[in-house]
């Protein structure tokens, strides 16, 4: 192996305080001297949001919130940022209220503070997207990159434990993916291997009692590696293939993750033993796939595409619209006959070995 | 535990480009747009800084590189940078050539790309340091964390083993002391142990084969690491140890660095469980000691103070010298007692354990 890699760092400050959102937050505003502040948090998050930013410097609150980041939603939002001519934004929510935090940031040059809900990851990335009708464009700006992050696990008491499993198992996908991308390199595997480490602790905890906040800090801490490794690594084949199932055939994003994590495992980990090898580690097993297998077993995760939407027919047609896409990294030649036996596999739900 | 930190990543391009330094350079000052470039290196590395940079938009060379960077050292750069009104900074060397680089960014706010020599580290922090007389003063700055680093193995390959084996060990004790320095935290560790596995794969195959370019590159990944996590994390008790006895008894830095670590860790292991089993994981060992031991045997690296300098009747001295700088966090509380027992196992190099 020739050692040559080019990685970039983002450099961003990252503050892990459960339970003191406000405290966190309050020390970070000072810090970039902010004195006029928008906080951008949806009608969901917006007591949460409230409670968090209580006698901090705020100028303006904005609540419309929508997914996938509309550009008159965008437009409306730059609006509000210019009439109260605010220094700061901070974000209280998911990848949409990030989302939208970044669409302001990347025309206003406005600073970001992140204060995320899920374990969506967009909070740790300079990638932006915005929707005009059905047309997504994403772009990568050092702009939209939040200066900081407050994650606070009790912010996340609520979230039901089916879809901290789901959004967990996509976390732990970027894990897995960021070892084979693109521009996979050394730096990323570290970085994903302490997310698949922190993720394999933290997700059975909160299954075993959703009031555990040391299993949400877990987990909340793996998926931020998640991010990091992956928005580094860039899209290997398993995000690929998700991208194509979800945006063709309207599947749902988290559980179709959790489904064909193990089937890119199964193909490729005979010919990536050093990513194989890190993730058993990480795991904690003999193998990459014994270790996802068994911590999918312990999170009672959903097992095939079949139950969520994924109709038998499509498969040949799915084959097709995936296989321009393959990474050329990947570690396997990718084929018509073995991507279809994947897919067949995933949407059986068959044993993957 | 809680599970509360704080950790800021600094945001900086790494390219690993073995032999082809001349070309990512390159590509990076096209990438910063820069026209007019200072090369800062000193006598020692000026035919390798002239190759390296044939053909790049040089509008001036400078070598007059001093050890600890003499304050009228510093004007002379920035003057000679002023006069020919350079836009990029090109260090090529080791700490001390960095370590101008960054006096001259520091009032002239010019970006800097470092091309290392060693495994000094000092290519990847946010720190200054000046010496007016026999005084140094350090600092803390964003204007001298260099914006990319190129770092070419091949560049190395003159570097004499013995200084490879204690440059290296004193990387690895950057890692290992970055565990339960003042601002250890999970991603430090994480990248430590990283640092840890390479070092301890790279360093044998230089002292096998001083040629061999993996081992090197190995070593200097692992020394890019080490000199990542521990600017995040701190000095931890090894560093304030060895900082006293070079200090105040002029022992070699890395000599020093080497044979007091596994001492430390001695001590320490035992009230840190989690950190000696991810030095054991790194170093592949059944504990972080056996790891670390094997590797210094396997090195042949220095074993007691005694025959470096350090004279028996100081221990004492030694002992209320380093007291009043041990950090707080250190996971075993320090008493006169264990320290001098410390300091008299590195003279003697005793065994350990």
């Amino acid at each position: 192996m020739t050692f040559r890699f080019e990685h970039e760092t983002l450099g961003q400050r990252v503050r892990f305080a459960s339970g003191t959102a406000r405290e966190a937050l309050a020390a970070e505003i000072e810090s970039l001297g902010a004195t006029r502040v928008m906080v951008i948090a949806g009608a969901a998050e917006a007591d949460l949001a409230t409670d968090i930013t209580e006698g901090l410097p705020v100028a303006v609150r904005h609540d419309e919130v929508v997914m996938h980041v509309p550009v008159p939603v965008a437009e409306r939002a730059r609006a509000a940022a210019a009439r109260h001519d605010v220094d700061l934004l901070v974000s209280v929510g998911g990848g949409s209220t990030t989302g939208l935090a970044k669409a302001v940031a990347l025309t206003a040059g406005l600073p970001i503070i992140a204060v995320p809900t899920t374990y969506a990851g967009s909070e740790a990335t300079n990638v932006w997207g915005l929707t005009e009708g059905a047309k997504k464009t994403t772009g990568v700006d050092a702009r939209v990159l939040p200066r900081a992050i407050v994650y606070d696990a009790s912010l996340m008491l609520t979230l039901p434990i089916e879809l901290s499993v789901a959004s967990g198992l996509n976390a732990l996908a970027h894990c897995v993916d960021s070892l084979w991308a693109p521009r996979a390199d050394p730096i990323n595997a570290a970085l994903a291997a302490e997310g698949i480490r922190a993720l394999a602790a933290g997700l059975p905890r909160i299954v075993d009692d959703p009031a555990d906040l040391a299993g949400r800090e877990e987990a909340l801490y793996g998926a931020y590696l998640s991010a990091v490794s992956f928005a580094s690594a860039g899209s290997g084949l398993h995000h690929k293939i998700c991208h194509v199932l979800g945006g063709r055939y309207d599947l749902p994003h988290a559980p179709t993750h959790a489904v064909v994590l193990p089937y890119v495992l199964a193909l490729n980990a005979p010919a990536a033993p050093e990513a194989d090898a890190r993730i058993a580690r990480a795991f904690d097993a003999d193998t990459g796939l014994d270790g996802l297998q068994a911590l999918r077993e312990r999170l009672d995760a959903p097992r095939n595409l079949r139950d969520h939407g994924f109709e038998e027919d499509r498969i040949g047609d799915a084959v097709e619209a995936i296989l321009p896409s393959v990474p050329e990294t990947n570690p396997v030649t990718v084929t018509p006959e073995n991507l279809e036996r994947l897919l067949r596999g995933a949407w059986e739900g068959a044993d993957p070995r």
